[in-house]
């Protein structure tokens, strides 16, 4: 092709697709690049978000925002609604775009193994539109509770279930926890917040099983001292609008959390390429789709092993080193260079706050725990925020609510369908 | 009464009706606040929330934080639906509350002279979720123009009506043009964002009618040098999902936003009292409703003139005034002393802002334009917002966007109406 630049297209605005389309920004192609949201999300942030810490834009940057410096990148605000590799066309709601490279960076959504109708029930934590339904959904409870006159009810009301023990199910077991027992302890007259139940139910034998024993019972330890109850070795039998069932028993709740397990975004299906339990697509060693060398799989949305044959965890830091790997390979294809090298993965280390002074970190050789454990979890996450404006307000908002106990984002909004028009 | 502590009870969390359970802090009363929302929002800069400048959190803050030390003071989050004024209860959604003392504060809502089926597509700008709705309908537009290939309905796509020219008309339109010529200026690639119509549609002769003509005539060439269509005396004849029908022509349009007339809240149906042509009570001198000494209406649902027979405008100083004053009178009455006083309002004076550098004020005998304008209302609005933490993120916010020219909340969120649950 010597006339025409190669059209790459990235399909997804996560860590993946944003760190691919930034490693080609000096290549000689055209870049487009396809989300649904307008914005990327920092996902590992959103937590705080669901608990009234940050405002939505704290932690959501606009993707056109990110690259609008780079003359080489397009990007489209589209729905993906099928690809097909003969004619190397991606189908869009907005019509169809030709690609030469094609990076499907689509990501993962919440898996309810097989009872998707729980999603109603108990949202997972994936978009910002699923943070700011579980705020209203928690702040809502409390402010029933305080108008409920029967004690059962209220008993119901000021109960928080949270269906998985990773690093979301216990970053905001430990989040809820604060704001019960100290955001919004002198607020009401009727109710005691802190009397409020927060249950976290993990199916496995411990919390956090990325992370050593030891460090596994400092979390529960410390969350149960929070006023957390830890229910390790339980199964939830079925999820509904008042609560969760549970294989020791029924839990009545307000709001139930699923932080429990993710199943990839459907690109095996556009590929009828093969899929793992999980539904990511099984790839080659250079991350191509297998019997598509210009089709490349990255992130939550791929299957790919470490050299040890570990499976690779769907955390940013991986989603990102394989965006990196893919823009270089292209860029050396483009210029005709082979580049044969596969993907290898460095494992950087596990990060799970718990609270006000706590987390845990298992860093290469690096365990910490308690007060510097939180600091280097605050450092790495600020570090990492995109836009020098939200590491500033990210900053400064962490540094107010560690002073004043207090959280800046306690909106409950309507949700627009229920919203009436005319008052 | 001797042992009983008189009961008062405050619907609505605005301005005038916090302004009177503060007021009341020290008094020997049980106060009880309703508001249908949990938070108390800042009206007078919820155009930069619909404009992406500020989050939602920034301009809002919750009631029941706001008075958490005020121990006389209980808030329910609930939903009026009557007044008896016979039994001294008012009706709500969670079960009724007597009162001794009733102040009505419950605001207004966008008046769409008989056509309430306009609001569907022309909305106002009253709460916060107007403010997002009309916000993601804003960057849609952008994100559809940029993909449109249809150069008409790209054109559509990129013309923003804004329907009355008073303040909040002129602050949306001076801070839309600042989107499309600076914030978004280089980050599409195949629209020009600079070449978007804003028109600001004002029925009346001149723009800002509470100002002096000659601070009209430099409101309406500083909007027209930032890229804004004004167009006075022109009359809005149908809103539609398409556009406006104006008498002089049809306008098309992805936009319409509603700044043109409000009514009040049903006070006036709930007391069978009488009403202005504005929905408003007209209340006595002390602002209780005729026929019920214990019942006082003050803010936007309250007609009053001032001492010279003018009406008294329905801003947030008005509100605070006539919320302070029935503190006073109830104070007072509790104690047994009578108040006879009649309510006299204060006029501090008009502000509006057209958008970087530029404002108009009119402040007792001062007079102010431009740059200068522009600081004098930048502090007066800080200095009123409620809470420490908001005025240092919306003083950061401002001077981050004064300096880079950027808005930080450019997010687009999905209707969760329409949002795929599993995607």
């Amino acid at each position: 092709m010597p006339d025409r630049r190669p059209k790459v297209v990235i399909l997804g605005g996560g860590f993946g697709g944003l760190e691919a389309a930034r490693t080609l920004r000096r290549a000689e192609v055209d870049i487009t690049l396809i989300d649904r949201q307008n914005h990327h999300c920092f996902q590992p942030l959103l937590y705080q978000v669901a608990t009234a810490a940050l405002s939505p834009a704290d932690v959501a940057w606009p993707i056109r925002h990110i690259l609008r410096l780079q003359q080489n990148a397009t990007v489209l605000m589209a729905d993906v609604t099928g690809i097909d590799t003969q004619q190397r066309q991606v189908h869009t709601d907005s019509g169809d775009l030709p690609y030469d490279y094609l990076v499907i960076a689509t990501g993962a959504m919440h898996s309810y193994f097989g009872h998707d109708e729980w999603s109603e029930v108990a949202p997972g934590l994936k978009r910002i539109e699923d943070a700011t339904r579980i705020r209203r959904s928690i702040l809502i409870a409390f402010e029933q509770a305080e108008i409920m006159a029967d004690p059962d009810e209220q008993r119901r009301l000021l109960t928080f279930a949270i269906v998985g023990g990773g690093a979301t199910g216990v970053e905001m077991a430990g989040a809820i926890a604060e704001i019960a027992r100290q955001t919004l302890a002198a607020d009401f007259r009727r109710i005691d917040p802190r009397s409020a139940r927060i249950v976290l139910i993990e199916a496995g034998p411990r919390l956090l099983p990325a992370f050593l024993p030891v460090q596994s019972d400092y979390v529960r330890d410390t969350l149960t001292r929070a006023g957390v109850t830890v229910m390790t070795d339980t199964m939830v039998m079925k999820c509904d609008a008042r609560g969760v069932d549970l294989d020791s028993g029924r839990l009545d709740a307000s709001t139930t959390i699923w932080a429990a397990g993710v199943v990839a975004s459907p690109a095996a299906r556009w590929l009828s390429a093969e899929a793992d339990r999980a539904g990511r697509v099984k790839v080659g060693p250079d991350l191509s789709a297998p019997g598509h060398p210009n089709i490349f799989v990255i992130g939550d949305t791929a299957a790919v092993s470490d050299s040890k044959g570990r499976p690779i965890p769907g955390i940013a830091p991986a989603a990102k080193q394989m965006g990196q790997y893919v823009g270089k390979l292209i860029a050396a294809r483009v210029t005709g260079r082979a580049s044969t090298k596969p993907f290898r993965y460095m494992h950087l280390g596990d990060l799970a706050t718990i609270g006000r002074h706590a987390a845990v970190v298992k860093f290469g050789t690096l365990r910490l725990k308690g007060f510097i454990g939180w600091l280097f979890w605050s450092v790495a996450h600020i570090y990492f925020l995109i836009g020098l404006r939200n590491r500033f307000i990210v900053a400064f908002s962490w540094f107010w609510s560690y002073l004043t106990f207090q959280r800046g984002a306690r909106l409950i909004l309507a949700r627009p369908a229920e919203a009436p028009q005319e008052r």
